[in-house]
């Protein structure tokens, strides 16, 4: 798989070159974009980068309901890369319900067939790939959907810059994952810890070591931290902890907030890695964190003896949802 | 702090006496809540309760940041128990630069003389309270506002028979809480679980838990859970939990969700509670869900020998949070 995280360059490019191809006609009073896992880390991502640039808001529903206000002037994006999440294909056929404007990001699958019936357009993203290493070529499909729907929350240009980040900095990125599995490897809880604008990341980071190196991780965000998880590391009855913390180095109150979350640890005798993200813009900041977590946790698996690829569980739960929703099996 | 908590219905009816007097006139096309920890949490249920009953979006704002959407078509909720909390402060008064309209629920300090100054509506909250004990009364303020001003995500009479409802089963709670605390007092980390309409009050349950209990809670929410999370609990490094898992009864997909977490905790052995929420309404569920974990964190505190009401790590935040946000001291 390390392989797989190497060749993002290659995917970013591949979409990029069908930046324009896809479209959706507003105006749009909000954007909902549904996804799940691999897929849903997509809609995170664009409302990081929504956060200071968008005159509408974004929410992310990672669940099978869709909330009362979509409409027909919400712009609903559907992100499944297999196109069989019956989560987001529930939520699609309620969102088609109540008039919104879906435009579906996936391999093919179910979704691609209900885009197809009822004439949607559709980002196609390369099959064959596991769902979480198609990251980059799925947002760069929603960026470049929604540059061209007059909603830029990232140019291509800065998807190009980006771009060019990642393919300077592979080697980099790979060896200091080395390091970062390194650190990770302990019998100690793993928390992944930042400041709010980059939450998205640290849940990325959660995601990829839970699924690559198969351990829990607890995810921690300032500065609500600061307001009653704080209070809790202070004498926990459990108290083995180990720390990766990581801020945007252009936003100086996200920094301070890290460091005086680094700075309860460290009073506490808890490890800490402290990491500054690198990029030439957002977007290659958003890239670097995901590339270096999904390197780190593919290293992290490898150090077990266990498959990186393999994800057992959540076989039995795809078995499992169509009863949970009442729905039945789907038929792909 | 138990007479506190047990004291919510006479909160509950202080609230209810002054419901229609504050409102705010729209239209809006979008609600933001901003508010942290104690306060912060009445707007995550203000969200839960508009999921399938607004017709506008709801975000909460948990830092200074606000998005950039925010404009004379916000309604812009701000949410601060001693009126003396940077974020809020920060966040509010860009968003009164951006042109929202602003609604105050505060006990005083610095967010009402700023209310006063600007002319803004104000919920007035008791004073002499811990934020997180206030919180039936903010809650009860927030929905009376909303109510008032055309955007109702629940009535007064829900309000009136959830009321009721803590009345009548207080006893029951407390003693629910008992066992509950006993549950809890383990060195296993503590992990609060549930389906995605009710994060709110699983992140309720977390940061009662933190500044009562002073222990660290991780928070698990379904479907999202069964596309990462399920993994890292397959065969972890670290690997001692135990497990609070709630849906509502009256949510089938919910209660499947969750019960399908709770068969995978229990294959792997660890020690699992399961809780359906009881409730006349989805007010009544959300208030005993809070006063049952509540008063559960007072009791584990207490069978810990600490005192619930201290949370001195986050006073050491508050000194120096003038510091990182560049705003100097405040001066209430």
């Amino acid at each position: 798989m390390r392989g797989d995280y190497l060749n993002w360059p290659r995917l970013v490019e591949d979409a990029l070159s069908k930046w324009g191809s896809v479209s959706v006609e507003g105006p749009f009073e909000n954007i909902v974009v549904s996804g799940m896992g691999g897929s849903g880390i997509v809609g995170d991502v664009v409302k990081l980068l929504a956060l200071e640039r968008l005159s509408v808001p974004v929410e992310v529903v990672k669940s099978h309901i869709v909330p009362s206000y979509v409409s027909a002037r919400t712009l609903f994006v559907s992100v499944s890369y297999s196109g069989n999440t019956h989560e987001t294909l529930l939520a699609t056929a309620r969102a088609l319900e109540k008039g919104a404007k879906v435009v579906a990001i996936t391999s093919g699958g179910l979704l691609e067939k209900l885009a197809t019936e009822k004439g949607l357009p559709v980002f196609k993203t390369p099959v064959g790939l596991l769902p979480r290493v198609s990251f980059p070529h799925m947002l760069t499909g929603v960026l470049g959907v929604l540059d061209s729907s007059g909603l830029t929350v990232a140019s291509r240009a800065e998807v190009e810059d980006a771009k060019r980040q990642l393919e300077r900095e592979a080697g980099e990125i790979a060896s200091e994952a080395s390091s970062l599995a390194e650190f990770a490897y302990s019998r100690e809880l793993l928390v992944v810890a930042t400041h709010s604008p980059l939450e998205p990341l640290a849940v990325r980071a959660k995601s990829e070591f839970n699924e690559n190196s198969k351990i829990v991780v607890k995810v921690d965000v300032a500065p609500e931290w600061m307001h009653n998880d704080i209070v809790g590391y202070e004498k926990p009855l459990f108290d083995e902890y180990r720390v990766v913390a990581f801020y945007d180095p252009d936003d100086q109150a996200g920094r301070g907030l890290v460091e005086f979350m680094v700075g309860e640890h460290e009073r506490r005798g808890r490890r800490v890695r402290v990491l500054a993200l690198r990029g030439v813009n957002k977007v290659g900041k958003v890239l670097y964190a995901a590339m270096l977590f999904g390197l780190a946790s593919v290293e992290l698996a490898l150090k077990r003896g266990l498959d990186p690829a393999a994800t057992e569980s959540i076989a039995r739960y795809k078995s499992a949802a169509g009863r949970i929703f009442g729905v039945g099996t789907l038929k792909p």
